[in-house]
């Protein structure tokens, strides 16, 4: 264990810091260094799951009955003690994960995550969200209501803005009205616990129950499908691996339990060749920008890009080939991250991409791999395209160079489930016919299409989909990214029939309890009282 | 095989009655008479789903180049084709189910039904259902689009208004803008015949694609299980039996393929004794009806009734046993249903349950079980509670006597998902408090909350919740009855990013394209165009 702190971290559990109740441990690794941090964390058993369930679900029923205004207290308070700790946050993230302190931890994803929370607050104030909907005639009234503990299972690769106890799920549950579990990821503990921290004394600050934040830094796997699966639980968010998410999902699912899951997508983009006569150079800087960013480490990062053979795209690959190698390298999440990479880059020459940038590049210190273009064709692609469709997570991507119109949207045809495809053409309406052909057949696919954009931005819009059908994620009608929208997930359909009025909850009864609540009142979107 | 009509009926797949592939056949019987009814209809294999995927897939692509418009006109002419065949439906749906022809098949269901689809006609039509979602600072605007072919498994107790090719199901799947593959209900087939002949008819009246209505009769389980799992398949609504629906369910989940489920539901209704005290002839005739209502063969059927132990109670569960002793006893649906509900009841009794109707009313001569009524105290039902809530589908209701109102909320708190659960109570603010502590257990519970009436009228409302969590149906966010609300179901969620505007969906336009349509413009409800 080199030279480990001694003392090993405590969990946050029913609002006290607690020593875990297993014997477990592990540290995270600096992925510059390739060493291992100095803090000891442990790896919960059950025995922390089971506290940690029976807190949550007694925090549920005391959220209940608290008006909505407490948890939007709860988020801003807690906001700006993140903001109270900036430093102290990018500084152990920047150890834990590689991602750079500017332009990244401290000037994008730390104001992001602050922004995402605050307007989390500020729906869970306006009420809007709970899609309200009166029928005066039959007497019946329904809306959203919390659904009960929330599990949060955050990924690697962005320690604030999508964290366990901080990021989009957890602003998004909190805001619907449930406790949260959030477990760490194992890659950076200490990030997490810092943020627990904060939340922990937002909470205190604010009155909010004991259990309504709590976070364990590790589980067994088979802790985990026991986890997502145990009656008490009222649904899971998780982003991260396909591998371990699908086997949450089954656990999940023989439950009957929701779980909302972001895994895995190669976000297509199709380049028509009007667009690169056009310009080209203009879309081979965006596009390795986009692809690059944060070393190819994006959940909506371009890995896989359709061109048409023709002279402009043999060029635009000279040209990213050549941005790539020019490009420095990134420092990469993990081990296993670089791992993974080398693994998916020979599964797919293994299956007959062929490696057009160097693969002796100079490397930084840390877990890298070299900036890496692959390339093959339409006819091949479509012969093998379950391999050559596979997320190669990292700073690789692959150009497949279709026949013509016709192939390019029988390899459209060919993916699965994307979170994002975009199609760039030419500025006029020039070959609109075959924008729209491709764009059809992608729509289909993907859960945000774009024109003439890289997809690496997820504006946190009311009128945004982070999400997509299968395997991107696990419902196609869902966003994990996007306020009010993304709180439906940890919600419950419930109706009102011949209710008295005055057992109905405050939302739902004739005078809007809040001026700006948008509510359904027999088939007219309004902020009016009943009646008015 | 008696005297059967020698020839198997046709398959409806890509706009053609054609034959079924598949040599295996099947007949529905009469309940009334236990005899074979005369016709023969094919159990279809694979062969026959792979032409009707391929078909609906191709219909799916066609429908989305269609206006609204154009599916809200298939299902008005619809709903007149089927006024047309009122009498031939009713009759054949009588004989295949010994469902009462009035009050029930002809002035109940029918009209209900023809209803149901003329609000999901309206409802394409308005749009409104898509929840467009338009942010102009950045660019961004999103709807829900349709899925892909849905498959659709109606249930045994609703012919007309659950049925797979005329029910809630049916009508929402195909307003949202996607084809159907109704799988028929064994139990009967002949009423399903004639609605999709109906529907095919109206569809090639409104110039439909070929495909967008298809029907078989009836599959072997491993073809179902194949069928929802199908890459070209977008989702599944099936409503009936618990056991069925959920090998469906894993199978679609494992393929990451929404499926919702309307399982099975015991339907609490919790009666204060002060209610009983003001109105209990009242109490004990509204639920006599409701629970023998169709020989008690409702989703919606409150098969269980929690009182507290007191003289008023005693007094109402003799005046229910001796209304039910009194009531005639309806006609099961089928041979299945008879069976199930003998071992149903054995299997509560076996639990502790004791019986208080006699168990030798005279029966019609058809698949009959004498009406029952059973009683068992607070404490054997926590005791067994697994078994003392499972669903005994038809004429049998069982009372649990809890000591106190802590017992009662207890015996809530061992509940499953249920689809309704009902209060009543004094109907001044009386002890208020008791009926607040047990509907808020109830209300985590289930999808509909009422007071002082009984759950078997499901109103067509948009209000209306026909769902809950787990295990009444697969997801607790969803509705099967409630237009527009059913309609998101067979929906995706669909963003556009910096998307031309003459590449928008028309719905998405700055201009609404239908005056009536609500959009949701910068966060704020409005039926006019961005910018105004």
């Amino acid at each position: 264990m080199g030279h480990s702190n001694m003392t090993t971290h405590r969990i946050l559990i029913r609002g006290q810091w607690r020593e875990s109740r297993s014997q477990a441990t592990f540290q995270a690794e600096n992925p510059r260094t390739r060493q291992p941090l100095p803090d000891t964390y442990p790896v919960s058993a059950w025995p922390d799951c089971e506290e940690a369930l029976d807190a949550a679900t007694q925090a549920a029923t005391q959220i209940r009955r608290l008006p909505a205004e407490r948890a939007a207290s709860f988020l801003e308070r807690y906001a700006g003690r993140i903001e109270d700790r900036r430093n102290e946050l990018v500084e152990i993230a920047h150890n834990e994960t590689a991602l750079p302190v500017s332009p990244r931890l401290t000037d994008v994803e730390l104001p992001r995550t602050t922004d995402q929370i605050r307007q989390a607050a500020a729906a869970a104030r306006d009420g809007s969200w709970r899609r309200v909907i009166i029928d005066t005639g039959s007497g019946i009234r329904s809306c959203l209501e919390p659904l009960g503990p929330v599990c949060v299972f955050g990924p690697n690769n962005f320690p604030f803005a999508f964290g366990s106890v901080s990021g989009g799920d957890f602003a998004a549950a909190i805001a619907a009205g449930n406790p949260v579990i959030g477990k760490a990821h194992s890659s950076h503990p200490g990030t997490t616990r810092v943020f627990a921290e904060a939340a922990h004394a937002a909470a205190v600050e604010t009155g909010m129950p004991e259990g309504t934040v709590q976070m364990m830094y590790r589980l067994d796997h088979a802790d985990g499908l026991r986890l997502v699966s145990d009656r008490r639980v009222g649904a899971t968010g998780y982003t991260g691996s396909r591998k371990s998410g699908l086997k949450l999902k089954e656990a999940a699912d023989a439950a009957g339990k929701p779980i909302y899951l972001e895994l895995s997508s190669i976000n297509p983009v199709v380049i028509l060749p009007d667009a690169l006569e056009e310009r080209s150079d203009a879309i081979a800087d965006e596009f390795t920008t986009s692809c690059l960013l944060g070393a190819g480490q994006f959940c909506t990062n371009p890995g896989l890009v359709i061109l048409l053979d023709t002279p402009a795209s043999e060029a635009f690959i000279s040209a990213v080939a050549h941005r790539f190698q020019q490009a420095p390298i990134g420092t990469l999440l993990s081990k296993g991250v670089a791992e993974n990479l080398q693994r998916g880059v020979a599964l797919l020459k293994k299956a007959g991409a062929q490696q057009i940038t160097d693969k002796t590049a100079e490397q930084p210190s840390g877990y890298s791999y070299p900036n890496t273009v692959l390339r093959v064709s339409g006819d091949q692609f479509i012969k093998e395209s379950e391999v050559l469709q596979s997320e190669v997570f990292g700073n690789a991507m692959l150009f497949v160079v279709a026949r013509d119109v016709q192939q390019a949207c029988t390899v459209v045809e060919e993916l699965e489930g994307n979170l994002t495809g975009c199609v760039y053409s030419h500025s006029t309406a020039r070959n609109d016919w075959a924008c729209e052909r491709l764009a059809s057949g992608l729509r289909r696919r993907v859960g945000r299409l774009l024109n003439d954009k890289m997809p690496t931005g997820v504006a946190v819009s009311p009128a945004m989909n982070h999400g997509g059908p299968y395997p991107a994620t696990g419902h196609p009608g869902f966003t994990s990214v996007g306020i009010p929208t993304s709180l439906t997930r940890f919600s419950m359909l419930c109706c009102y029939d011949n209710v008295r009025p005055h057992r109905l909850p405050t939302w739902l009864q004739d005078e809007n309890p809040n001026p700006g609540t948008w509510r359904q009142i027999d088939g007219r979107w309004t902020q009016a009282n009943v009646g008015e």
